[in-house]
């Protein structure tokens, strides 16, 4: 129930979704129309940045930046797909387009839920489950696919549903342990079958006809179909804040611990923080996940196109959970909703769809001066704001962490279940390109790439990106002892890539040139603790490389545009190339001293292990920007002593307990601090 | 209070202290003994093994292995310096042998202690102070520091005195604020004062005369004295286990969720873990860290000399905190003890230097089957060890965490206070080698280099390194799409070093070839998620070199002998090489399917920012020991549910709370799983 207008930030509300359809049929009379996705579009930037600024400077505001809405819907009497813009404010149409017939879509979550249907029903598909002869009490389900790309003049819309066996009728039977080996590949608009393809069985690339099924016993991860009875040794741990929590929020402004921001949520994107400020100072824009790409290294048809893109392709808002209190947020929670589209038009609520908690991090910093004994401790208390979004096998859990020293962290868990193909691995067969998970079941080598916009405000709109490496200094009379080292540093005056370097120590930086540290006589800067990682390891010949050059080099830095968002562009579903960062590069911009926006790719090289299987233990990955000359000292000197009457720890018997001050091992604790006159 | 005999990793008893006295002073009777170290020594492998074996087997014990004791001393009639090994079974003496001239010891308490007050007692020094003309309050203090090496033919037990001003009369006055421009060496025997050095004042090599001090104001971080106030809206975060921990331990034996190992510890490493078991399976046999060493980057006299060895100069267990019930640690709380010995030989007991404790770090594995709205949600509980250790200005956190699905995390945080020198550093004047944190004070680039060393016995004692690296396929017939990529395997044969390679994404393992993964096919394994850092930057000709060359490549490979245990050698207090892991690994020993060691180098080039002062908030780094096809499918899937109930987290006002499923928002989640039959 949204009783104020939504502050430029805001996430779409039903009221916008119901205006953006009234909008378009009065567009399009009498036409049937199917909507893909209705949202909010990206503000103007420079519309934008003196409204947040009044806001900041708590001045008066000047009039919000127009409300605009993105919405992408085929025309049913002609099946064109068009894009259009629309002026929530005006309830105007700013321009609508006709997308060229190669423009596939993104899917929605109508189109996937009729797919599988359809799947089921068709008759080549009964005609192989019949050919399987299976046994009463199992039947078959599938997993819709993108078809990914390997052709430059595909135009249909297509989808490959993965097969795979049900032996147990429950609700979280894990059909991933029971690969079928053929895969029906449909049109998606026509619901034709164009073809059934049949899968590899062994180690080579030769197809298998549908056989009659030899029966295996499911790998479950459900607990109630579990083999192994549960531990029970697992006591409760509690977290409880008696006095409530250390955050505000008021709609999607929150205020934490000198951090004030915006939380934002879209379709594509999931959660996007927006205007974050520490003590009211500017330090970031926006941030985001601007794309995500999972290439399979299975070098067989039909794997070579798994290349899955879950933000362009899908998106984390649509798959995002509706989070449980208590099973997946610790503590005291708040919760943000979110809202998308039925085809028809119809707003869905997405409830919960992001968490907002606290956590401990343990120790933040610590001092016992030895000679006294006396210590200074203080603890690591974060922010965490949270999405777990569930891309078929596939979950990430995305969150972005907040400390008290001016640092926020995001971080990547995926967990879930491994893609799956069926591989006959009976005697000791194996694959170079994956592992075998279970008997007839393998998981191929397969990489995530992810893409981190980060679109910077420095202590203002003007940013330098540079990067700085540690190299010895050169062995002269300058450095007799041989041991000095110093810093090369690096502009990145136009846009363009550059490489991460462990050899080098190289630490990517932002600046803000105009304004100068009174102590380090340095330009205020951010530092990112990037995570080098591999590149992309398809060929740079395949299509899935200029589908995904994001993917091929850690760091990119363009000049802002305001409909440069996604690192491999707009429409990446059965994309030929990428149309993102690899193109707004080659404009070479002046980025020094300019709105800039930069693009860390970093990535898991994921080579299934067997431990990952049925269920993955989380496997993490994480950068972070920390402050690096922003502020004159530690912003942290203020968070107050670790206190065992503010902590209430409790005490393992058998240990005596301690007493006052933590002493430095290395002097007797009794000698105190002497003045020597 | 020892009841029952100390268990072979079990550290030192103040029994066995004294009782190492009584052994040596009948072995030298009649002159006086200065104890500098006694302390455990590493039980005989091959003798502990059955051992432990038949513990692990339920077997009839048979003899433990002989308990040693490792001494070292000075003998106060020649002042010549030995090194003892006794047994304490039989209260011998297995050897004792006078050490080279130029070797020295490590530091101990009472020396430093010494040296600190002889220091401010020395008339040059109080002549130094006059000099000062320091206002009335205003007094000095020292932190005595190794000498360090730039000589080889040095043989003076050497220490450097770094000076400060103590402006404020508190016990946690920031002296580190108000480095003073010149700093005394003595021989720490004869404590006579070898030089007076002058430190430079300003970006160049040239020092500085001690002038009149221009007073500066300290800049302070014990929350009494701060300038700013304190934040008032933390909100306490409080951890709870109301039915206990589920750890439980019998002595230094630890058992939890599976996982059985012992606590070790010991003066000059610290925390040691030992015979780490998973599921009563051979894991690990011995896990530390072996060294550390801090070299800075400042190349001018007489900062060249600066590179600390934390482990071997002083000792990790020597500067452990004895840590506070609800400061240090959060929760259910669990410590262990240690015992050191005075220089007179007496026990001196170490409370609380070792903590255990659970904590909770979010979720181990979820997935949501879309279809159904199903999910299996279990999180992430963990088992923390964890030491605290000062070194002079700086603080180290190391843990030891353990999770429910065979993983071992080695975490480290560095905090504490930069070391700093003095700068002249008004009016825009910098160094390329350091940072400006404050008026008149320098903190210099250095670097951390830790050792890792790692002792494995992955499903029994002979075992074999090698590492995989991702690598696209050749562009042929079996790889037409361009998309495949394999691993490449490379086994360390023999004895030496390796490189990281983030581009190849190089992943070392340690597998046991003897026992082969029913379903992968493979050797049992475990997986290295090493931290690739920048490794030494010190030139190859200088002494700093020498001495830690295990800080030059991050992958040592030994084969296990009894007496390496320190990868820069056993002495290394002013060395002038390090007869550690790049010495061993000459002998070419054969180390596949060996008893191996794996010592991994890893660190942090910290060139620091201001905000790291004048306390620095933690900067962490993490490697992780991960099963590879140990297990044959993820071992946690018996972890229950996480589920309210339990958990008890708490919903913040103005959301509505939810219900019972986590959806994937990609499906309505009215919808059933459907029988097809």
């Amino acid at each position: 129930m949204v009783v104020s207008p939504p502050h430029p930030f805001d996430p779409i509300t039903p009221t916008e979704i119901q205006l953006a359809v009234r909008i378009l049929e009065a567009t399009f009379p009498g036409v049937s129309l199917r909507y893909k996705r209705i949202d909010v579009n990206e503000p103007i930037k420079k519309d934008v940045v003196p409204y947040i600024e009044a806001e900041r400077l708590r001045r008066p505001l000047p009039a919000p930046p127009a409300r605009l809405l993105y919405t992408l819907f085929h025309r049913l009497d002609t099946g064109a797909f068009y894009k259009a813009i629309l002026n929530a404010d005006s309830r105007t149409i700013v321009y609508a387009k006709e997308l060229p017939r190669e423009v596939q879509g993104p899917i929605d979550v109508d189109e996937i839920t009729e797919i599988e249907e359809m799947c089921m029903k068709h008759p080549a598909v009964l005609a192989e489950i019949e050919k399987m002869q299976l046994p009463p009490g199992v039947t078959v389900c599938n997993d819709p696919w993108m078809y990914g790309t390997d052709s430059e003049t595909e135009t249909r819309r297509l989808f490959q549903c993965f097969m795979y066996l049900v032996e147990v009728d429950h609700p979280q039977n894990n059909h991933y342990s029971l690969p079928c080996k053929f895969s029906p590949v449909f049109d998606g608009l026509t619901h034709e079958l164009i073809r059934m393809d049949y899968l590899p069985g062994g180690a080579d690339h030769a197809n298998t006809e549908t056989q009659p099924w030899k029966p295996v016993k499911t790998i479950q991860y459900a607990h109630d179909i579990l083999d192994e009875p549960l531990r029970t040794d697992l006591k409760p741990y509690i977290v409880q804040q008696p006095e409530g929590p250390s955050f505000t929020s008021d709609g999607n402004s929150v205020y934490w611990q000198k951090w004030r921001f915006r939380v934002g949520f879209n379709i594509r994107e999931g959660l996007v923080l927006y205007n974050i400020l520490y003590d009211n100072r500017n330090v970031f824009y926006r941030l985001s996940i601007s794309e995500m790409t999972v290439p399979y290294g299975d070098p067989r048809a039909p794997y070579h196109r798994k290349q899955a893109f879950d933000v362009g392709d899908a998106g984390f808002g649509m798959n995002a959970n509706q989070l449980s209190l208590g099973c997946d947020c610790l503590g005291h929670i708040k919760y943000f909703d979110g809202y998308r589209n039925d085809s028809k038009g119809n707003p869905v609520q997405l409830k919960n769809v992001i968490c907002m908690h606290e956590q401990d991090n343990g120790l933040q910093h610590k001092h016992t001066n030895y000679r006294s004994g006396a210590a200074t401790v203080v603890r690591n208390r974060q922010l965490v704001l949270q999405m777990i979004c569930t891309v078929a096998n596939y979950e990430y859990i995305f969150a972005y962490i907040f400390d008290q020293a001016g640092g926020i962290e995001l971080e990547i868990r995926a967990t879930g279940i491994l893609s799956t193909v069926p591989f006959d691995n009976e005697n000791g067969k194996t694959v170079p390109w994956g592992t075998n998970v279970g008997p007839g079941v393998m998981a191929p080598f397969h990489q995530h790439m992810f893409s981190f916009r980060i679109d910077p405000a420095i202590d203002g709109f003007k940013n330098t990106v540079y990067y700085e490496d540690s190299v010895p200094m050169p062995e002269d009379e300058n450095n007799p002892w041989l041991v000095g080292y110093t810093t090369e540093s690096n502009v990145m005056k136009t846009s363009g890539s550059a490489n991460t370097s462990i050899d080098r120590h190289r630490v990517f930086k932002i600046r803000n040139d105009n304004i100068n540290n009174p102590i380090t006589y340095k330009p205020v800067s951010y530092k990112l603790q990037a995570a080098p990682s591999q590149m992309l390891l398809v060929s740079k010949n395949a299509l899935g490389y200029r589908r995904a050059e994001f993917a091929t080099k850690p760091i990119w830095v363009t000049k802002y545009q305001d409909d440069e968002l996604y690192a491999a562009g707009e429409f990446t579903n059965q994309s030929r190339r990428a149309e993102g960062v690899e193109t707004w590069v080659r404009r070479k911009d002046n980025v020094e001293n300019e709105d800039v926006v930069l693009w860390h790719t970093f990535g898991l090289t994921h080579n299934p292990r067997i431990e990952d299987f049925p269920i993955m233990p989380m496997e993490r990955v994480s950068v972070m920007l920390k402050p690096d000359g922003f502020f004159t000292k530690n912003p942290a000197l203020d968070v107050p002593q670790s206190a065992q009457a503010f902590n209430k720890s409790t005490l393992h018997a058998e240990a005596t307990s301690c007493c006052g001050h933590t002493g430095g091992a290395s002097v007797s604790k009794a000698k105190l601090y002497k003045r020597l006159d």
